[in-house]
């Protein structure tokens, strides 16, 4: 038996599932393999970047690792814009990235590069088996990793993964359950008041893990909010109004202008997400004194669900009710706000939205707070071309649910191969492109940044409506049905239309 | 002024012309300034790995370098597959790669990543500007290096691009001219023969290069080739009928068998692509002598007349009259003999090809030799995704002359998002879509790999047929003009029309 079966069969076995491939000559002995274990389900990508935002939709949704599978060093570089955001959000995922045959390399063959630099920036883990006998070792570690700390990568020479050498046996090793960190729980009880925020962040915020942040809001008066890109949040009656603190730095600085105590729970401490002239990048105040109750990236369910019992709000906080979103029936213009009712009056229970709708979609997020439940996830690490894969892959984590991505047009061309894979793995998704005819973000940070507003060069380089681009066209090119909207109304009954069927489509959401 | 215009306008005075682009948040300032450098045209291109392309087919035919602008480590990232390509062509391409200001990388923000470390691999010069006193010093060097040995980076954090500090002038450095290394010219003269193998390549193998090599050829016996994945070849009369080694290593090695002696002219020692079980890496026999004329990538036209000289074999070679290419006319399938007669036939004088037609145009190449003159562009590091972003910068560089991308189906989707651009610029691009529905050349590689050929993972990673892809809706959605051809005296009809007509347009080749 070959090395790469014994290392599929190992990661059948820790519970891998899925592998989101685009293989290439050195990963023949890996795509062979995968016939001897079944219980990983191989799905072809046109394109590595669909590949990596897939297996990150993947592992939010699963809470487990799937595998991607990438050819040597441009394999690896087209999938790591979206690793970075998978490493940014510590998806689980473990990349098996081929390599040149060992004693090829020194020839300095047409494909070969650094791989190692190229991964290291977007890599939990990294390492490269040197030699059959390492390779279940390896491999076992990778996986225990992922689920620890997110993306590992692991290259594999060809000649690894085509030996018939008897590999030594992975040691048992299991990740262990990361404990919340609460020894700073006294200190995070006594600071809770209104001069206080409490910051949520972490690879997944629960329904409890809200639920109960909410309820310490409720007794205690501090402002409870979650991180700015959170990786998932499970929204579902108490704890679903909770309100993420904003992107844009002004905004976020006023929210946090009167924090003595920022008390931070899974959530790092929040910066500007960039730097510009004559504005501070620091968030919160200079003298705010920060307790880290929860590590950035750890689950803080735990810790908050504790830190009710102290602070006596252990009991469940009566949920408001408002009344659910309606559904809106007007012919007017699809406006951010129009939009935003939209989603929330017709998003299916359970549904999974991937959220990658930048400036369009501004005010979907607190819209849906009374909509089904539903998760919701985002784009962590600011590299956009994450929406359409990130769909993917939670669909095939979740075959049973309803997946939604919101996507801006510009975002979407980054990586709308992503469709094709929808459409051959009959995915339930429905792809909502916001179409705006531009890179509307940029045009806002110009303005935040200073820069001269009549720039010929910035109104060239934003702009795409020269020439139109038409989505329902390239949708159809993909294999996924498509049809273009101009109304509220029209977009609710496209979206009750996808709903209702099954397999992807995409509705192009013509906007002013 | 801002050290951003200064920098632009440094890059003017060099000779910069264009600007692959595609900013961000941390490249303001590079864009604004932008308007005051007329000189430099800005081409918005929807995904970097189109930019990274495009200048690297502008490189390739400008023989000096254009700009592309990145976004920070993901928008490296996404440029890095075709940098890979770039830097194996030695193509000159500055990138100038946004960062965050200086003094936010310490707060760790979400973008935040290794540029350098992203870079190295796909680098011949890397520098960050930590100070806007150093940026035109350093411009101009990342000029000089890119001129010399192939892709410069250049990263730039935000607070250098925006600061109005003067900075220090930038030194008069000139770019040394690189002067043929022909010491060897003696030892080279005496080993030509029947049992020797002059083997050509570098960054341009210029017409008079190739018409040198023939004569050598024809005096000396010597067998004369051109490295299999060149970046660019000149063809126009006597040379243009040289063959390339074969890209499989079994033929290469068949060819290579007798050579008791190989002189490198600008190519690199040959080995194979790819190692393989029991197959050997290295093709020339392991007693063979090498004598290395001219570096690899150097220029050796120099040194093929020096050549052709001491062999008194300047007088120029009577180029055997070949009748040229008929057109075809028959209504049968395509295959890849009818696929090459047409292109041969059609091809316009002056024409730029730029092929990633991998399997489906093995022929292609040969035919053409007898063609109108054109230059020849190929996949020089393996990474796919390069054809219609190389068509890009082609048509940029030489508005006057028609470019035709050959281009394999698997590939063309790895940056489809090119023909926007191209309809957006008005570039006469004819894209020739060879769909054969399947990534061809990998199931070829399974077979030569000695592995499984009944694998059923392999069949479905392999097919694109499941659904079939509609390039022509594809082309459609992004503004280019598109049809469908079955037959070759469709596709001369088709490749007719296209020629005649200003800007691009698609034909998709359907293949059995």
């Amino acid at each position: 038996m070959k090395a790469a079966q014994r290392l599929l069969e190992l990661a059948a076995r820790e519970g891998v599932r899925a592998c989101f491939a685009n293989p290439g000559t050195s990963e023949m002995h890996l795509v062979a393999a995968l016939d001897a274990v079944p219980a990983i389900r191989p799905v072809l990508c046109l394109f590595e970047g669909v590949a990596a935002g897939a297996a990150d939709g993947y592992g939010r949704m699963a809470q487990s690792p799937a595998l991607t599978l990438l050819h040597l060093g441009p394999g690896l570089s087209n999938a790591s814009a979206n690793l970075h955001n998978a490493f940014r959000a510590k998806t689980p995922i473990v990349s098996l990235i081929g390599e040149h045959a060992t004693y090829h390399r020194a020839n300095n063959p047409p494909l070969a590069s650094d791989i190692a630099s190229l991964a290291r920036p977007v890599s939990a883990w990294l390492k490269t088996a040197a030699h059959p006998r390492e390779l279940l070792t390896l491999g076992q570690e990778a996986i225990a990793a992922a689920r620890e700390s997110g993306p590992a990568a692991l290259v594999l020479p060809a000649d690894v993964a085509w030996s018939e050498e008897e590999p030594a046996a992975a040691p048992a090793v299991r990740s262990a359950h990361t404990a919340c960190d609460i020894t700073s729980l006294d200190d995070a009880a006594r600071a809770l008041g209104p001069n206080s925020v409490l910051l949520l962040g972490g690879r997944l915020l629960s329904q409890e893990a809200c639920a109960a942040a909410e309820r310490i809001g409720e007794r205690s008066g501090v402002l409870v909010l979650i991180e700015t890109f959170p990786a998932r949040v499970r929204r579902a009656g108490a704890g679903a109004g909770l309100k993420r603190l904003p992107y844009l730095s002004e905004m976020a600085s006023a929210v946090l202008a009167n924090a003595q105590t920022l008390i931070l729970a899974g959530a790092a401490h929040p910066v500007a997400f960039f730097a510009l002239p004559g504005r501070p990048e620091q968030l919160a105040p200079a003298q705010a004194r920060v307790i880290e109750l929860v590590a950035p990236g750890a689950d803080p369910e735990h810790a908050l669900r504790a830190l009710a019992e102290t602070t006596k709000a252990s009991k469940p906080a009566v949920r408001r009710l408002a009344a659910p979103p309606a559904r809106p029936a007007t012919n007017g213009v699809i406006d951010p706000g129009a939009l935003a009712q939209c989603i929330a009056a017709m998003l299916p229970a359970d549904a999974i939205v991937c959220d990658e709708s930048n400036t369009a979609g501004l005010y979907c997020y607190e819209a849906a707070a009374d909509a089904a439940p539903h998760d919701w996830l985002t784009l962590t690490g600011g590299s956009i071309g994450i929406g359409l894969p990130l769909a993917v892959g939670a669909a095939i984590a979740c075959p049973d649910r309803r997946v939604v991505a919101l996507e801006a047009d510009g975002s979407a061309l980054y990586t709308i191969q992503s469709l094709w894979t929808q459409a051959r793995e009959g995915l339930n998704v429905t792809n909502v492109i916001l179409n705006n005819g531009a890179y509307a973000i940029l045009r806002l940070e110009m303005m935040r940044a200073g820069v001269n507003q009549r720039s010929e060069a910035a109104a060239a380089l934003f702009d795409l409506r020269r020439p139109a681009i038409d989505f329902c066209e390239i949708a159809r090119g993909f294999g996924v049905p498509s049809q273009r909207v101009h109304t509220p109304a029209g977009l609710a009954a496209a979206l009750e239309t996808s709903f209702a069927a099954e397999g992807p489509s995409l509705i192009e959401v013509m906007l002013p």
